[in-house]
Formats: structure tokens, sequence, C-alpha cells
């Protein structure tokens, strides 16, 4: 089940800066930043009810953020949607003929294990899965 | 104040194949279907939690979803916070620097007063604000 918008990911080149406009934006602090190595990417969330925004920078030039800012410049990179269970849902998709861009769920930002789903197969759309890790 | 994240929109070519997609991905059949003539779109709404996500095709060559694709394919079109008034919400917005597409607010798909910012103020996020008409 997907069960909510967990959050939705915009890419940035200055991440600093880009606290300070969604601040004014959203009327609210962020309340977490995060680097996650693995992903070449620092993080920092807002939350707007029960949905975040989370904020990506690039930390080095692989990262897929940086290829993302390259490629088609700042915006949204992804819509990560809650699971009761990341497996189960992993399972029911790729039986649906969605593909995923990981075949185990992997360590992602703000405490979840997370798996894409590849956009050619989703009218563009770069989706995430996350469930929280218990 | 920007109360909710009411709904994700996303562009796409082929409406009917896509509510097929997004209810298979969503595993729930969309609620709703209507066409905005003012704006040039068709819509299709499915609900996740609190959060909607609202398909967009272009019913005529000049629609901004119809630009939209042209330059840059299907994806994510926008992002629509809920407010609970979108004039002291855009007066407080124009006061902190962000531009609004349209002066006034206008009438959109779902029963709601809308207004667009300049993604060029926006790290390239296209942002609606939108206001339930009582």
């Amino acid at each position: 089940m997907l069960t909510n918008v967990e959050h939705i990911g915009i890419a940035v080149r200055d991440i600093a800066a880009s606290n300070a406009l969604f601040a004014k934006l959203l009327n609210v602090q962020p309340y977490k930043s995060e680097t996650v190595e693995a992903e070449g990417v620092t993080t920092s969330f807002f939350q707007v009810n029960q949905t975040k925004i989370e904020l990506l920078e690039a930390i080095n030039p692989t990262s897929p953020i940086a290829k993302f800012l390259e490629k088609k410049g700042e915006g949204i990179h992804h819509i990560a949607f809650e699971v009761d269970d990341i497996r189960t849902e992993m399972d029911r998709l790729q039986q649906e003929g969605f593909t995923v861009l990981n075949e185990t769920p992997k360590r992602g930002a703000d405490n979840k294990l997370v798996c894409f789903l590849h956009p050619k197969g989703t009218n563009g759309v770069l989706i995430e899965l996350c469930q929280e890790i218990r």
C-alpha cells in the first residue's frame, strides 16, 4: 500500500540559499539537515502537514543530483510515497510491470529504506517508495 | 499559511493510458475527471491520504500543458499547497519577493481559487496556491 506522499524532493544548487528561500515560502524553518554520502547529497527537510519538502544538493560531481542539475536544472526531482511494507510493494509493482532501479531496498535519508522506480515506466516521474526503519 | 500539499500535478500525453498506469501504481482508481476549458486541460485525480495526484492532459495546442510537454516531456508539472486565505498569502509572498503569475486568484479545477508563483523565484518549481471555494 502507498499510504501517503511522504515527501517531494527538489534538486537545488545552493542548499543554504534554498533553505532561506523555502523558509520564506513555507513560513517554517527546516527541521533537519542530513548528508547521505552513498547518494552524494546533502538534504534538508521542511514539514507541511503530513508531507515533507526535501531539498537536495549534490556533494560531488558523480551524485545523481549533480547529473540531474546538469541535464534539467533546478526543480522537482522525485515524489516519495510511504509504504507499509517496501518488499511487498516492490514485488507488487514489478508484477504490474514497473521497473525498480534498485532490486533490494537501500538506506536513504531520514531513517528510511527506499526503492526508486524507473521514470520511463511512470510518465517521466521519478518515484521513490520509502518505509521507516523500525 | 500553507497548510498542506493539496496535490501534485503531472503532465501526461494520454490521460486514459496514464489513468490506467497510475491506478496500478497507486492501487486506487481516479475518483474524478474534470475539464478546465480556460486552462486548456483535462484532469483526473487520485487520492493518497491528504494529497491528490492530478494528471493533466492538454486539450489544445496553446494549453500551458501542451507547451510544457513540448519543452520538457511528460513529468511533474507543479506542486499545489492549500492555503487558508489565498489573498493574504499572495500578499505575504509578494512582500517576501516572490512573483505571482496571476495578480488575482483564478478559478482552477476541483472547485478551487488558485494562484501560481513564477518558477524563476522558486528554484525552478512551479508552485500553486489553492483555496477551496466556499
